[in-house]
């Protein structure tokens, strides 16, 4: 299959990307390079250094022998997004190609319009260069469990049935978003599924968990290759981000107390659930949503596991409860559904000593690359 | 109070400015005439000669002995809104200001992305603005009844009790909009929710049916009050494009079967109920949502009664059912509550016979100003 990776430069989409020319779709990669651009701005950087696309790519080639064709350039701007799709003629659109950290949204007024136009303006764009051109093309966009918040129900996948004064109706499941990135990922899922309602598009909302882990089979084929590991304030999410700490000697910053329940993945299973997702498309008119992730753990607790693994690895591991920068419950019900990835053949790799081992040792290799002073959260959810 | 009208030289804007400066709030208009700008590039007009804002401002003032402020830019630019919230401080916000038309925002990408961007960034402007600078402000935003869409379930008030697997929570109720446009009111209400639960900010989001009638008692006073009418393809509503259309001879025009049923209320309505929502303000922190109609009505029905009220002012009315540009379910459950704002003190004006007379007496008065190429819809929501 024809594969277009809009955001094949970021942290879930190179690996995306390499993972599906390895199994032998044909790829190529949409990127602006804007996330390395904010790195630049805001005086941060990946743990691991990352080599520029082009390079990546090359290295590629010449290890896998297989061809990644790249397209430079920003899908908000449709004068270069129609053309750019005309010229590789996808069948499958992976979107990562979004603003996707909640802090960096929430800095300010600025940024959270940034988000949400950005957001919003490359989604809308690539629904309606498919409506004109490639009507049959199956969009993967990726959502995230953030958009459904954590109600006191049980979180079904995309939709739930409703009876209510004696009907019932199968509806979209009501989303709480907890931040203005988490919004946009809402704004775009009504978007998708009215474009497919009207225009019969299909789409595969793939609502993500949190990624942890660095390595997949094809960024550890060659040290050039590396994938991103971000640590920070900003991008660093949850696990990835415990572990540098426990690496670089700084105390574990759990927000709060630590009883938020979330939904996490390993980036291995992002990429195969991708496929997954490709390899079943959706229906003609049809917004299937699928939740992406493979178990829920409270954040306190990922604390101590990484707590107990560095401890077994000779590291000193603080734990440091953190007046909470966001406005969120931090002890709730949660449950969430995860059953109709598992259906399609999700061999899920469950979280475990040995990943936080491996994880660890990563962060270990290049500590010396860690800053210290991106590590605390700056950004404040409250007014 | 001082109560700011965004959007205030729309026809429901103009209206409510009036109406709240004549019950003795202080009133202030921000608008940036865009509307009017959009009518010129289109080549459409409001069948009632309207006057430019400043010259309506000086006879309402020259009539009323009340000054009403009058702020000209965009909200979209916070460079302009900020300061000019300041200027006035305002203690209500009533928030009409946003493109207002579902076939304007499907004419093609470039609509559907202005009505998105425009309506979406001007409202978290607003929000923005409230939270640096006006915390106890109350935002009253006008939303649609259009972003219930047309569920298999009673539509409730905002929210909606759900029981599953053994659980209870009260949840947003789903939405599913249809059209581009409605989609930005339901990605605003999500963005004013948002901000009601993390900056404790205070909002009430008048979900309102579709609005009919000219004349209020502040916009009768003076005939160079007047409110516009709309009855072209793009802006013009049912029943207001309805009796245009039998006042200068021109066949009805409903879209398909005409069993779409649809919430509707009296412009004099939608005047008192946004002074029930300012008279008694949601809490801090509270994101309340109030349905805004009266009655429902099918758009056949509707049909039949101008026909009929035609006659029998010796008009002959014919109807003709088009093929439907819209994609919409013709003929389908719809139940919506009303009850809140009847709880809160509103007294309807229901449809009538008189009502009718009244509007198609007007429009025969000015049907020398029609343009009947203007009519026919030419916005398809088709790929």
């Amino acid at each position: 299959m024809k594969v277009l990776v809009i955001g094949g430069d970021g942290y879930c989409g190179w690996a995306t990307a390499l993972y599906l020319s390895e199994k032998g779709h044909e790829v190529g990669i949409v990127d602006n390079y804007i996330r390395r651009h904010w790195d630049l701005k805001l005086g941060i950087h990946t743990l691991t250094p990352i080599r520029q696309l082009e390079e990546r790519i090359g290295i590629w080639q010449a290890v896998s022998g297989k061809m990644i064709a790249n397209y430079v350039g920003d899908i908000t701007d449709y004068g270069f997004l129609a053309p750019t799709l005309r010229a590789f003629e996808p069948q499958v659109i992976v979107h990562f190609g979004e603003q996707r950290s909640a802090p960096y949204s929430m800095i300010d007024r600025e940024h959270a319009v940034l988000t949400q136009v950005n957001n919003v303006v490359g989604t809308l764009n690539i629904l309606y260069a498919m409506k004109e051109d490639f009507p049959d093309c199956h969009l993967v966009k990726l959502g995230t469990m953030g958009e459904y918040g954590t109600p006191n129900i049980d979180i079904e996948e995309g939709y739930i049935t409703i009876e209510h004064n004696g009907r019932k109706d199968t509806l979209p499941y009501p989303k709480q978003p907890g931040s203005m990135y988490h919004l946009s990922k809402v704004h775009d899922s009504h978007n998708i599924h009215f474009a497919c309602r009207i225009w019969g598009l299909r789409a595969t909302d793939l609502n993500q968990g949190v990624v942890y882990g660095v390595l997949t089979d094809e960024t550890g084929t060659d040290e050039r290759l590396i994938n991103r590991l971000d640590y920070d304030g900003i991008f660093g999410t949850a696990l990835n981000r415990f572990c540098v700490q426990a690496a670089v000697g700084h105390p574990i910053t759990v927000y709060g107390k630590g009883g938020q329940t979330r939904a996490f993945l390993d980036i291995r299973d992002t990429v195969r659930c991708v496929e997954l997702a490709i390899d079943t498309p959706a229906n003609a008119g049809e917004f299937r949503v699928l939740n992406q992730f493979t178990e829920m753990f409270s954040v306190g607790d990922l604390a101590l596991k990484v707590q107990e693994a560095g401890s077994a690895m000779g590291l000193k591991v603080d734990i440091h409860y953190l007046d909470n920068p966001r406005i969120e419950a931090e002890s709730h019900y949660f449950n969430a559904k995860n059953t109709k990835l598992l259906d399609l053949g999700l061999e899920p790799h469950y979280l475990s000593n040995s990943l936080l081992d491996s994880l660890l040792n990563y962060a270990l290799k290049y500590r010396d690359q860690a800053d210290q002073a991106q590590i605390m959260p700056k950004v404040s959810w409250k007014r």
